[in-house]
């Protein structure tokens, strides 16, 4: 079939859907101007705001709300949370933002997926629990969002899915469009204060997002396209934001490219590394971004052996002359922005069997089946061991 | 202040808002989906299609009425228009729309023009007149909108511009997001039968779209990321899409470039070409598309000469060395697609004079004046002069 014979650009005639980009504003400062912003959600009169403990204690959620009310627009403010969401976050959260018009979120990846549930739940007065793992269709009028992310990695300003840990301890996501932010502020001064192993494995996380769904089974020229660029601004700025934490320039590239690595994974998804992740943070605690940084470097080897063009091209976008030499060149990068690789002292008591089960899990599936290479058996358990020989001295 | 050092990323501190880009799906024979599409947008119950004329006496608008008719979908079809949109274009569609749930567009650049405000006003059921020229604000909830490009140029699919010629002839426009599409669907299959004199001035009028875009005034580092993918796909397909109409592959990367040149533009507007192109129109019939490329190779070597490094990033991402090497491609280009440099015999009768008159006119100066050289009065002359001095042997 002719079709077949190109190139990626006909892997369209199957899908190429490039989901909706909402409206991104980003500078310096660009922050100040939210009040401004909420004023172009025509009649929001009540604002509910989902913010990071340690933000809301600075003073910033209080100087918002005055200078709302200025506005003669109410608010309030949810930043009793912590870690990863939990159900009990998204239930407060959504309780809260019942009566209000819109809701803004800032703050790292759990305070931004708290707000957007909290935008659906408190539109429809239905529990979050209703529409986890997708039992439910969410409402098609979801309150309006605006997202202000304040560290650079996870993405979820641009994405549709929003993780949280259900009322057993289980990791449980939430997905669809109806949870994507309608306006986003990228303000790279919010994220100076994130310090350099933070700033590490939040970038290595982004740069994964972008690797990973540039190349596995569904990527699309149309997500390449967000991929490249979010691969070149992180790969270029990593290290000197984790070096000179002021450094504007360094910290909005690798703000703008993790974002640009969100609208990526909202149309393609992850990988492998995104399997190993997810598998290691059912075990333990673990950051997420050092989780899948470490999952990432101990298989890249394996899979540029299986030589696409979409890996080659990858490659060629940050300047690499093809696949061969990506596992070089992130070790390197991981090495020049300090990624320690060890895991936490608490995983000693814990075997590669242990996470092998885990990789095996129904819910990693999506991920494993999604990376371009077949991942077999002894793949997983091969890799289980490579990950559990890491010294424990987090 | 160090901010405007560094380089255009900075330029976000004043502007970088990349504005919403609708879901975009792609593929040779996508648009085949469109019934299915339909059915996405909950409770579509009436549709009205906007039609090119020569599209609806194939039998398409009967064949998707069918399909629609079978999911218990009743629509309606406009295609009584030829030419650029012209008031009473708008207002027969804008009425048909009252009523409709849902309004498609399906052809160039004038279908999807008319069904953009035709959305708005059906469900607002005021007259176009009403919104032309902002003088009021667009409706918040406007009829969902699916748009269907059948040539590949105008970018109208995500761009919130509407052209039109108003009760007086005189060109008007209506712009706001609200007039933007929810859902794109480019299927290069639609564009085969467009001729080659007409698939070059198309794909002529998309490059320059993107290069205006990534090189004005307004130029951004979020719209330089559609606009040099833009350049890269057509430059690199252009030629074969006029040579082989039935070449799919190209045909498909022009229309895919054409598609991000109009979320180039619909961020960051045009420059000098089209301030000539517009004032041509308003001289006398001849193709946007043609008119936009004799403007821009009548200027180009100018424009090169202010060696700013938006220019130099757009001829780089082109795969040329420097701005310096720009005028020799884009003329080759045009070369290499039969893009004959001439104007239609009518304007034998007008002078440079003429021309330099509608270039002042004051609907045409916000392009002038988003140009990143300086355009004097002089050089409108010059420009003019050049532009009449070509043959009028179209």
């Amino acid at each position: 079939m002719q079709t077949m014979r190109i190139n990626s650009l006909w892997r369209c005639r199957v899908k190429l859907s490039t989901s909706f980009v909402p409206e991104i504003q980003f500078g310096p400062g660009i922050s100040k101007g939210l009040v401004h912003a909420v004023r172009r959600f025509d009649g929001a009169r009540h604002v509910m705001i989902v913010m990071d403990g340690f933000l809301a204690r600075s003073g910033l959620g209080e100087e918002i709300g005055a200078a709302l009310d200025q506005k003669a627009v109410t608010s309030g403010i949810y930043s009793d949370f912590s870690g990863e969401p939990k159900i009990a976050h998204l239930r407060a959260a959504s309780h809260m933002a019942r009566g209000a018009d819109l809701v803004i979120g800032i703050g790292g990846g759990s305070a931004l997926d708290i707000a957007k549930v909290a935008a659906c739940c408190g539109a429809s007065g239905e529990d979050p629990m209703f529409y986890a793992l997708a039992a439910n269709p969410l409402p098609k009028n979801p309150l309006r969002k605006i997202m202000v992310p304040t560290t650079a990695g996870t993405g979820s300003e641009t994405s549709a899915t929003n993780i949280f840990a259900g009322p057993e301890g289980k990791k449980l996501w939430i997905w669809g469009p109806e949870t994507k932010a309608d306006l986003v502020l990228l303000d790279p001064e919010l994220t100076i204060s994130l310090p350099p192993n933070l700033t590490a494995w939040c970038g290595m996380d982004a740069f994964i997002h972008a690797f990973e769904a540039a190349t596995n089974r569904n990527a699309h020229m149309g997500a390449k396209l967000y991929a490249h660029e979010a691969m070149r601004l992180v790969a270029g700025s990593l290290e000197a934001a984790v070096r000179a934490p002021g450094n504007l320039e360094a910290r909005g590239k690798v703000l703008l490219g993790s974002c640009y690595a969100g609208i990526a994974i909202d149309n393609c998804g992850t990988a492998i590394a995104h399997t190993i992740s997810h598998a290691l943070a059912g075990l333990g605690p673990l950051h997420h971004g050092l989780a899948t940084a470490l999952g990432f470097e101990a298989t890249l080897e394996w899979l540029v052996d299986s030589d696409t063009a979409d890996l080659n091209d990858a490659a060629r976008a940050i300047g690499l002359e093809d696949a061969g030499a990506l596992p070089g060149f992130v070790s390197e990068l991981m090495d020049r922005c300090g990624v320690e690789r060890a895991l936490p002292k608490a995983f000693d008591a814990l075997s590669a069997e242990d996470l092998a089960v885990e990789m095996r899990a129904p819910e990693n599936q999506p991920m494993r089946r999604a990376t371009v290479r077949d991942v077999s058996d002894a793949d997983i358990d091969a890799f289980a061991a490579k990950m559990m020989a890491l010294p424990k001295t987090l």
